[in-house]
């Protein structure tokens, strides 16, 4: 019988720590309740004690998950930890995620502590943790680099301390999947109560090798999978679900072990992610890329006719991508919106549906069709809505080649009060952000600005997303219309709101805690 | 001793063939120039037979490059092989890369032969390269699922014929690392002849794990690496070269290995085939992402500050990311744009560096700061031009929130006629496209949209990539302008002059070879 790997998704936690990517509670909800319909066994819903926001997350997500254990990550501090359980509390199952480094460079120069103090502390940590909690996991930081020696002596300690799922990351992304694999072999056959605790890897891409380090681990005999959808997080980001789960399944010969995914949820929830987060997937990203199933030469579409497994490994099907698609018009009523939504992973309450039917309806208006790409804009537009300290009334511009841009624009601000005010600038984007920030006047640089037709024809809406940087803090800013430089205007708005309201507190406010 | 490991790029043949990324023969020319300076051993230039643009490119590139080998595909038939002689006459060191299917699906789906006359024509191939050149590589298409008795007898009797270099792909990318390497270790073990030509790894990333497989032929005697920049091509694309070379290099304890990189050069590489294929490299890209080095979380940025090795085990300065910058303004001359031109890897004659000097004064009139990134826009946007069917001449542009947007267009045709027309549209872009095609009036429909800021600062220039589509041909259009409306008016305006060139042949009309 083949062996089930549970799948412990960070998206939520270690990939929202990727540059720009913060997501407010909604958001965050929204990927949750994916998350679950995909099957993940642990979401990890984010870091309590770093912000009032983390803490919301993952309590409001504990308060919503049913039929998934829902985890929060500490240092392993006594305070962080109580503010952890508090957060967890609703969850039906609450797993609490605490750790330390192990290495001697961590230890040296991040903690300043000896072998013995750290190791003390992480059992503290431990027992502290399961006064709150059955579940536990202790993450064993930049175990790669790691004595392995003392890496056993901890990883005995904490689990007799109550443990029950043991975390050996690769940290830095240094390791290669042999000594991955041995190393995970190693503490397997020396740490005598090994067997009482799950083991688990997690994986950075550094050098490209986190799905291939990831299930290194797996043959080498760990239980649990640590991975974010689309691979985003820190750096080069973490090993990639959809392309750890979909080897083992399509290599199923070699692995021998079995997941609860249900793929065809991936390229759905690839795309939710990808959406809020504002972070694009490359075409040519395997299994969720738009190019992943695609054969441009000559010889492989005549391959791919005469036999589908000749190029193709994996059938587009199995992870959700459907030919056949449902187009809404302006004659779609409520009710078929709502339906299709609901389809499409996006569950909301009435007053929301009102909201994004409004929305919906201009853009049937223009578009004749409207795709399920385009709803999927404009739920995460309004999903990301943050509250808006300035409403963009009215946006009128003109451009073009030999012409000035000049952008005239409308506002309401916080008072009630309607503030016109008009700029030229070097293109029609440009001029709507100085007549914005002349009404506006809050210092800030645009660091990144992309804009991507969310559907095919000329008609298509576009979904902007920017990110603008004050001081040490980026603020993301999205918006969708079917006009760019009206899309580019919400955007700008929609990230200026978000810097006024300072909703993620500064990366310097933070805690600090052990980042796995 | 470190052994030394050859670097065989394919992003000009196999990376080309990722849809819609076609390229042109400057652009080729360009890369190549650059894949000289990175140091790569060789070139894989194209496939000749299949279309006469990608003929002129081979010959093109083997005038131009001295110190890399130049390589040009072919199937295993003498036509092929006749003319990509012809295109690598002018080469120092030309390369014939031939071949044929080893598996049983690709033996009775795909050639319709029986193992015994693929093998002869396979070594009639060789033998039939080697009247023409040296340097014969072999490849063994589908390897990982071949019969591995039959597949050492093809290799055992082309090693024969006198193939120099043998080809091992996982043209699928469905094999695992321990599986690929006990390939390449079979097939030393078991090719009596095996010393006698060098083993070459060739992945794709359908599963996450080309880097990790080609590093398990590595470890396994393989001492060629095909790969391509960015991992662009086919479907989830091939091994990407900057991870694999800077795996090797970082973990050079493990591998014992170098390569012949000079690895300042990646950055800059990555950029130009990303600007020049318009195929974005998504932001937790390994090595070359925009967030590969960045540290978000406090944690990270704290463990950073105090001791780099913590957290980042490639420092950026080793793979060309530079902190400083220099910045060209409107006072700068032809001399000192021709010199960063060069210093960022394009080198153009004198006629060339008129046309890039006149939108540089455009641009830095506009922006006051030039920097590099525009630079590389504006060449990248130039070297891009196709023979001009329709010149854009002037485009004017009203939109907004509760604006029809509307759009009038000036163009040029061949007969030097100037055409005026207008339209309205749902945006901005729309109707400039509506306007256009009332002059232009060739039926295409628009798949991809995609616009970046290439540099920080809301007065951006924004480079547009767009691809259109007639039939089962895709065409890739490309603009810059300080104005997205403009560059997006570009960007289309060049799509369609090579619609209308048919620069690209369509996939049914080109020839169809062995796709490894």
């Amino acid at each position: 019988m083949a062996t089930r790997i549970h799948i412990f998704d960070t998206t939520l936690r270690d990939g929202e720590q990727s540059p720009g990517a913060s997501l407010n509670v909604e958001e965050k909800l929204e990927i949750a309740r994916q998350l679950e319909r995909l099957g993940v066994d642990v979401i990890e819903a984010g870091f309590p004690v770093s912000s009032p926001g983390d803490f919301q997350a993952v309590q409001a997500i504990s308060r919503l998950i049913k039929n998934c254990t829902v985890c929060g990550l500490t240092r392993a501090v006594p305070k962080d930890i109580d503010v952890a359980a508090e957060a967890l509390k609703p969850a039906v199952r609450p797993r609490i995620h605490t750790g330390l480094g192990v290495s001697d460079s961590h230890l040296q120069h991040k903690l300043k502590m000896s072998r013995e103090q750290a190791m003390e502390r992480g059992v503290a940590a431990v027992k502290h943790a399961r006064k709150y909690v059955e579940d536990v996991e202790y993450f064993l930081e930049d175990s790669g680099r790691a004595d392995r020696d003392y890496l056993c002596r901890v990883m005995e300690a904490v689990i007799k301390a109550g443990a029950t799922v043991i975390n050996i990351p690769d940290t830095t992304g240094y390791t290669t999947p042999e000594e991955y694999g041995a190393l995970i072999r190693y503490v397997r056959e020396h740490v005598p109560n090994a067997d009482k605790a799950t083991i688990s890897v997690h994986c950075h891409d550094d050098l490209g090798m986190a799905v291939a380090n990831s299930l290194a681990g797996v043959l080498n005999g760990a239980r649990q999978v640590e991975c974010t959808m689309n691979g985003i997080g820190e750096r080069a980001g973490n090993t990639s679900l959809e392309e750890v789960v979909m080897a083992m399944r399509t290599r199923r010969d070699v692995y021998d072990c079995e997941t609860g995914i249900v793929t065809q949820e991936l390229y759905k929830t690839s795309r939710m992610v990808s959406a809020s987060t504002g972070i694009l997937v490359q075409p040519n990203k395997a299994i969720v890329g738009a190019n992943a199933f695609a054969h441009s030469s000559g010889i492989h579409q005549d391959g791919v006719l005469k036999e589908r497994t000749t190029y193709e490994i994996i059938d587009p099907r199995d992870v959700g991508i459907l030919e056949s698609k449902i187009i809404l018009t302006a004659r779609s009523g409520r009710a078929a919106l709502k339906h299709r939504l609901g389809e499409l992973g996006y569950e909301y309450n009435e007053a929301m549906i009102d909201k994004i039917y409004v929305r919906f309806l201009e853009v049937a208006d223009l578009k004749k069709e409207v795709y399920d790409e385009d709803l999927e804009i404009l739920a995460a537009d309004e999903t990301s809505a943050v509250h808006q300290t300035y409403e963009l009334l009215q946006v009128q511009v003109s451009c073009g080649e030999r012409v000035i841009p000049t952008a005239t624009v409308r506002v309401r601000d916080a008072q009630g009060r309607e503030l016109i005010d008009s700029c030229h600038g070097t293109g029609p984007v440009d001029a709507v952000y100085r007549a914005i920030n002349r009404i506006v006047n809050v210092e800030n640089s645009l660091i990144e600005f992309n804009i991507q037709a969310v559907t095919q024809g000329i008609d298509a809406l576009a979904d902007v997303t920017i990110r603008i940087q004050r001081g040490n803090d980026i603020y993301t800013g999205r918006g969708a219309n079917t006009d760019i430089v009206v899309a580019s205007a919400r955007a700008y708005m929609h990230a200026l709101n978000k810097l006024i309201d300072r909703v993620t507190p500064s990366a310097a406010d933070r805690e600090t805690a052990g980042a796995v």
